[in-house]
């Protein structure tokens, strides 16, 4: 049997994608990034020890409710955000004034997963005499709002709350530490890079400019031309192909392993093939939904097999618990390789496939597609389905043609009746796109959009520049947000490149703030009189 | 005694400005605008008829909070909006399209107060082919979100609401109306120009560019340079000398009214005289408080007659209820122009120079400072009150030294007392810059700021240029957003200046929308793969 650990692990980063923990019949697609399950105490390794070493902690008063002045429940108008400042690298700047701040846009974990991770932030702020700010989103980590009521109060989670934490964070600091002058430079990575651009549109007078790394903004309804909500799977499907480096029958094969499995599935014959076949452990498939809670599972792995598909070992898709190979796609394509497989030497080659990340420690005996999830580490994956259930209402679909999955259209009717069982509330499908103006961002300025084409969230990224200072830099070899990550001698160019860009806009930008800077601001002039 | 239906013009005109129908001690200084006392039932003249005639009402769906999931009370999600569409000038352009649409921004009243007074948009919208819209603020007016409970359910009345309710508003419009391509111009005077400038700011993605009549959107606390909360002050003192055409003597001689006025007040005596000298009504001068309601209540006549110094005569300041004469502040200065006045002058000047706004019908025999309002009526006022104690908290002072008033130095204190009082809510000081930017505006575009010189409100307003697309005019001889009512053949040239160079904008603002529309918007391009 699998170690409790690992059921753990696989059924948090499975938690908010298909729920299968608790049985619900959801289909709904990818969540952005694997960040959101996170954990009550991040698992920190010796350099990362460094890092977190290198901060203070602190926690600050944080407005409950922004958007009203209702009375709040149990007479709470404030909340204990935590955040990192690291200042060791903070100089004073030629001119006298001091140096920028680097403000990470935390996003649906700990932050001190980002803390960790984010190499692009640590390595550059010595040079740049960069302050570095790590903030907490509401709800994740340990900034919950309410304690043992929490999921009873659930209403004060969404992105507007949290980009209006961090202005008001950003503001508290600047006047606090005498950094009135300081560039504001925003960092994110998938929801956090969609925080840090949202951040630049709707306050533009807080952050001078944003880094934001895979951050697939374009993925709601109403947007024109409106978003392939099957482009996610089609992404998955061809770095899964040769097109994307792995073996040429790959796609075909895993196409094959849902038809077979459907179709054995029917029957309780069938059902034990699949088990041997499979290595699913004993007694978990008795019925023709525990087959589609299989295929939910299994698909998962390669959602985030590809969106970790690094061209170096990373521990990163496995929240630190474990290790994947170098291009994980291309490896678990190798059990998948042949061009004629029979249907046991699919389900085996399969199950192989998925041990890349179902069995990295390489003892897991059998498969256990249900097992339970860890309270505590659960609770920031299901806060994530909270988000996609209010406003983050992004479609997904699959179709088994332009992709290696089988037919799943997205229902609108069904997701939201789903989110209503699940949570009480009901999507406002199209409020996203009226509140960060979907396609028609042309107005806002100082963003680099980075996207990695093996990242299935490029399909709702800007890949192409918008004007002269909303840039796109494409990753050919990139999968999720690798750019901020830190460097790794098996960086492909384009990474590199890509990093240089971006310093070269962080550059500018924060001119731009210091000849801002000399110029007085306009203030009322009033004739004055007696 | 004054007749009822004065009385409730009067105080409906004071209601937020002092509570003095309620006998709270308030001196924080003038609203935006004359606009909050709105109307159930809007008085319509003649020619009034002919433009709401010239309109549909529709009644729309509109979210009732925008900015959470949370079960509502009485379970209502949504309210009725109200908007009014006017077609009879829209017009299908040369290329095809439809042309634009003049959209509105509703502010603090019954939204039939705009549509009645907006000159600028209906005289203009038949050489552009325009659409009008007219659509109403929640919570004023009739778009009332709940009836008898309403006052139990206050915090759904913001500003960030409102506007996403007019974001909404405009996405259903193009779509239902096929005018997908339409350029949307908002227009807004006073608080309806915050409104248009912060849409811009927020939704420049649903409006194309703002005209901000006189929109003081710098009187918040925590700008930088700081607001003078004593420029509306100022401004009025300056419209009652020689600098605002008034008569040299007149500011010093009001000065002294109030020194006389607190001095005779102290005793019984005293305020015999002064119920004498200014014709106040028997009876109501009983204690120092009511010497001080008395002072508050004359002073607004100052600020009222200042935003009215229109230079011709105008229902406007008085609601359609009655006329001031052309420049108000200069015809209430003649009763005090003489050099040196007895006490007794003084207080017979002053009561004669508020007549021009408390007794406009000429057949007010004594003034009753502390008449009750209309329940109705009052209703708008108050909510403005509201706004004012959660996140429009402006601060308002005077010094009786650079202005002609006695030393009321503005107490964020005792302000946040009133509100915790009046409506069981604390103001967040900060709130209002951190969300609008204070004077860091200079990312956004297409906005023109008109202020006259002779409008109180203008020390708050946008007085230069801030860049090529963020233009200022100055109207030295307009009052209260002039520019926006209709054509007089008293406006002076530099409104009629004014007014061009707003629809000059106006013309490259739709332009720029044409060329965009030639332009493909930015679509995700997905490999595609099978």
């Amino acid at each position: 049997m699998m170690r409790t650990q690992h059921r753990i692990v696989i059924c948090c980063i499975l938690a908010a994608l298909a729920v299968l923990c608790h049985g619900a019949p959801l289909r709904r697609g990818p969540p952005v990034g694997p960040y959101r399950y996170g954990r009550k105490q991040a698992s920190i390794n010796a350099s990362e020890k460094q890092l977190i070493d290198r901060c203070k902690v602190y926690f600050r008063n944080a407005t409950l409710d922004h958007f009203s002045w209702a009375t709040p429940p149990e007479h709470r108008t404030t909340f204990q955000q935590r955040y990192f400042v690291c200042d060791e690298d903070w100089k004073t700047q030629a001119d006298g004034s001091k140096g920028p701040m680097f403000f990470y846009v935390g996003n649906e974990a700990d932050v001190t997963l980002y803390l960790n991770a984010s190499g692009l932030i640590w390595e550059n702020a010595p040079a740049f005499g960069a302050l570095i700010v790590f903030a907490e989103h509401r709800y994740y980590g340990v900034s919950k709002p309410f304690k043992k009521t929490l999921k009873e109060h659930m209403q004060f989670l969404t992105s507007e709350q949290a980009m209006a934490d961090y202005a008001e964070l950003i503001t508290e600091l600047k006047h606090d530490l005498g950094a009135k002058s300081s560039a504001i430079i925003g960092f994110g990575g998938s929801y956090g890079g969609m925080l840090a651009t949202w951040m630049r549109l709707k306050y533009p007078h807080i952050l001078d400019g944003a880094i934001a790394g895979s951050a697939p903004i374009w993925t709601y309804l109403g947007e024109d031309p409106p978003y392939d909500a099957g482009s996610f799977a089609k992404i998955v499907t061809r770095d899964a192909s040769e097109e994307g480096g792995s073996a040429p029958a790959c796609s075909s094969n895993v196409r094959q392993v849902w038809k077979a499995m459907f179709e054995l599935g029917e029957s309780k014959k069938g059902r034990a093939e699949i088990t041997e076949a499979m290595r699913v452990c004993p007694d978990l498939l008795e019925s023709t939904d525990d087959v589609a809670a299989l295929a939910d599972w299994a698909s998962s792995a390669w959602d985030y097999m590809a969106m970790g598909n690094f061209p170096y070992p990373s521990t990163y898709i496995l929240n630190g618990g474990g290790e994947m190979p170098a291009y994980p796609v291309r490896v678990a394509c190798e059990s998948l390789a042949k061009e004629k497989m029979s249907t046991d030497e699919l389900f085996s080659g399969f199950a192989d496939s998925l041990g890349i990340f179902y069995n990295y420690t390489k003892d897991v005996e059998c498969y256990d597609f249900k097992a339970g999830a860890n309270p505590e580490t659960e609770e920031d994956g299901n806060f994530w389905d909270y988000q996609w259930c209010t406003e983050q209402f992004q479609p997904f679909s699959r179709d088994g043609k332009h992709d290696m999955y089988w037919d799943q259209p997205f229902s609108m009717k069904d997701s939201i009746e789903r989110c209503q069982g699940q949570w009480g509330v009901t999507p406002r499908p199209m409020w996203a796109t009226i509140q960060w103006g979907g396609r028609r961002i042309e107005t806002a300025s100082n963003i680099v959009f980075s996207n990695g084409l093996y990242d299935p969230w490029h399909g709702g990224g800007v890949l192409k520049n918008l004007s002269d200072s909303l840039v796109a830099v494409i990753i050919p070899e990139g999968a999720h947000h690798i750019d901020l990550m830190f460097s790794n001698k098996l960086d492909p160019p384009s990474v590199k490149q890509a990093r240089a860009f971006e310093l070269d806009n962080i550059r500018k930008w924060i001119d731009e703030v210091a000849e801002r800077n000399k110029q007085q601001l306009p203030s009322s002039s009033i004739s004055g009189t007696s």
